[in-house]
């Protein structure tokens, strides 16, 4: 299977964690791609007309997006619910916390864009900044009962969330302010499928 | 249940159209809910800290976002795979082809917030316009299956690409260049769900 792959997207080390933690990571062949909002890569495309990364070319050529269904995909090629449960109530919550979890990484995404620009949009970076609070909060509500659960779909997406905050936004000092959520992500950062899989810039000197 | 809920959102449209289809409209109550990006409700943030449309608060307290979730739900409580199949390939196919028109509404969101700016950025407004003609030329050879299938998930979310598309691109002409998905359109858009639900935008005279 070939992933279109990223060493700096969220949603690309979704799926790369999570065949990690299915045991699948070895028939991954990742082709570095480089995307931007302005600038699609012609060659990826033809696979996913969005121009987004994460995109799957299984062997057969049917090709998979986005991120979730790609695990979606994994999940049920490791014998299905190991990421995400099969009953409809635990299901529908997973997926819940999940749409928080990969919707704030579409936000931090964004930030990060606006915050290149020449001129920003002070607007938009108060409405990040205040949103960016709300749900630190819900989720420092949530992570004690998370880390009763086995490490699943949306464990995974949270602590991207947390390692992404840390790559792209180092002065942010979430970990004072969020302490459970802080020693959670302390508690299962040594897990192969994190350690092996970091975030790393590859147009800057390692 | 109450809908967080806005006349304009393709997002909110999709769970209305679902809850039609379902025929669970009648126990939705709407919230009338205006959010732009740089503007969040703060009567929503409380349930929904993405500040996003639609959220959906059960009567037991239990808040679900986004659409695709909710719907899930809605389609769980009405039986089980009536708009989302079973199966695992085709589950993950319809999935995936949701992705792909949810991604295209996404994108006509996003050309439409740029369009409007006082200071357009081109190169973002041409890498828009090269997706859309590859998306569409995509779905243009896939609507022929589509149109086998029972209307489900992405048979909703690609009628409301097309009606969003005529809805705030009215010059975009995109039914004269892909006439296979105009005449599913046409064949589909008297289905109650779709008629009784149209976009409208009340800040402007009906």
């Amino acid at each position: 299977m070939k992933l279109y792959w990223s060493s700096t997207s969220p949603f690309v080390r979704k799926v790369v964690v999570s065949a990690h933690e299915l045991g699948l990571s070895d028939r991954l062949e990742t082709i570095q791609t480089r995307v931007a909002p302005s600038k699609p890569d012609p060659a990826l495309l033809p696979y996913n007309p969005l121009g987004q990364l994460p995109t799957l070319v299984l062997d057969d050529g049917t090709v998979l997006y986005d991120s979730l269904v790609i695990i979606e995909y994994l999940d049920h090629l490791a014998g299905g619910a190991k990421l995400i449960p099969s009953s409809p109530e635990r299901r529908i919550e997973e997926l819940r916390l999940h749409a928080l979890c990969n919707g704030f990484l579409d936000l931090l995404v964004q930030w990060r864009i606006e915050s290149l620009k020449d001129t920003k949009q002070i607007a938009l970076i108060n409405a990040f900044n205040l949103k960016a609070s709300k749900i630190w909060t819900n989720l420092e509500a949530t992570v004690e009962g998370l880390a009763q659960q086995p490490f699943g779909l949306s464990s995974i997406t949270l602590a991207i969330v947390a390692e992404y905050a840390d790559f792209r936004f180092p002065k942010l000092g979430w970990r004072e302010k969020y302490p459970a959520l802080s020693n959670w992500h302390q508690s299962i950062q040594t897990r192969p499928s994190l350690a092996s899989t970091r975030f790393f810039d590859s147009s800057k000197p390692q």
